[in-house]
């Protein structure tokens, strides 16, 4: 139980982190702030938080938790606004998508890592980023990778855990690299993808027949395009070398496939679509 | 209205057609054939079609419409056995996503091109392949892409467009060769995107923890990568040309991604994510 809890960004991930807390009665007061004070008065009137503050020292004063829910270019700026108004109690933690553009911005804000500050990831979301798409099942039975660092104190990454425990999510441990990593491959990659193709195509002569004649299978596979483009040139810039590294892998394979295209080898062709079909199959997200 | 039917392959697409054609009362009968008789068998215990013959020419003696549902690699064995038992009144057609291959698999079988056969494509189809995925709504509001021929005769054109029509599809007509190139960027190389994610992550050496850490977004971005890998090693070889040429300027695209990423150049990231975001927002595709 959290009596009095303060997000910062109340957005899509903040606004359902609220919801869901709220509905499971694991929290107490809801403060939000954001720099957006319409955006805040909408949560409010949505039911999502209590009350608001714009100035984020004032917010989080006097409260138990923490959550930095703000793009990763904001993490930084909003830390340093934080500085001073935490009291030594205060766990701090976050949801931001690259975990050592995070710890970095936190350790240059408060001048060295607070031990109370426990970095983490819900993997969960939609393309939809307002505060009016947030829904308290967003997190139900999805996956939260905390990254504990060397001097996390146990109690506040206790706290951080049974917060999202509290919200029906699934929550691991891993290192930050590690972390950085994987969601470079199954997330930052796709988006990669799917921008620079919608964005290819859409710059193509003939774009309007190539969107005209698009099938369900594509609208599923570019449906990540439509995701806040704000929000990935931060990741992108956040994750800089697991995703670079990540799409020259890729790339690799690609020239593969293409190359057997050229070459009119059906077997190979046949031998990657098999693999991937079964691996695609073996997942168990649905 | 058409008296008999034939249908060659009797799987998602064919099995899709019959059911939808049967619903809305535009069959009378409906006589399939493949080479896999126990399909043959569920299709008709599944009351997909009528009865079925092992044999094409057989299957399609005396019928007005025959549909040739096989993947592109079977389109010229299968025209090769309905050689010669063809009335001078059937109409021919076709499924294949490759419009070129399947005409020149036809010319090459009939030694000439029939001026009842009409090439056609519909834009629709999930990730499943088989008859028990057939469903009666498949086509529904989806298009269809006549590619009608310089002999192709306006009775055979609009017997087929008529029976498109019937399950509601949304018929419209190109040429060959623009709708190899506008499949090729819409349909055939998100294919390839996907098939060469999955199948690379597989291979990584913490693939485990990339597909558990996997969230909803790459769960439609790669779902077209659970199709049929006969299917499409068919596809890349039956539009080799275009798909290479589309490939080509993925990876052009997709380097401008990677140096701006390397190169922390924030507003170029920007600048493409938004333009792909309202790209994919104004498409009508749902």
């Amino acid at each position: 139980m959290i009596d009095r809890l303060c997000i910062v960004g109340v957005g899509l991930m903040g606004g359902s982190l609220a919801l869901a807390l709220r509905r499971e009665h694991h929290v107490g007061e809801i403060v939000g702030t954001s720099r957006d004070e319409e955006n805040l008065a909408r949560a409010v009137e949505l039911g999502v938080i209590d009350r608001y503050e714009l100035d984020p020292g004032k917010a989080a004063d006097g409260t138990d938790m923490v959550v930095l829910a703000v793009p990763l270019g904001a993490m930084e700026t909003v830390c340093c606004s934080l500085r001073g108004s935490l009291s030594p109690e205060t766990i701090l933690t976050d949801v931001g998508s690259a975990k050592a553009w995070v710890v970095e911005a936190v350790d240059r804000a408060f001048g060295g890592i607070p031990e109370n500050f426990v970095p983490g990831h819900p993997i969960a979301g939609t393309e939809k980023s307002r505060v009016e798409a947030a829904f308290a099942d967003l997190y139900y039975r999805h996956r939260v990778i905390l990254t504990p660092l060397e001097n996390t104190t146990v109690r506040a990454l206790g706290g951080v855990r049974e917060m999202w425990e509290g919200t029906g999510a699934i929550v691991e441990e891993t290192t930050v690299e590690h972390h950085d990593e994987v969601l470079a491959a199954t997330s930052h990659l796709p988006h990669m993808l799917a921008f620079t193709l919608v964005d290819g195509l859409a710059r193509l002569g003939d774009h309007e027949d190539v969107f005209r004649y698009a099938a369900g299978g594509f609208r599923d596979f570019t449906r990540i395009a439509s995701s806040d483009p704000v929000m990935w040139r931060d990741i992108c810039l956040g994750n800089r070398k697991a995703l670079t590294r990540m799409i020259g892998y890729f790339r690799e394979e690609l020239d593969r496939v293409n190359a057997a295209i050229e070459a009119g080898d059906g077997q190979t062709l046949k031998d990657i679509f098999t693999r991937a079909k079964a691996a695609r199959d073996s997942f168990h997200i649905g």
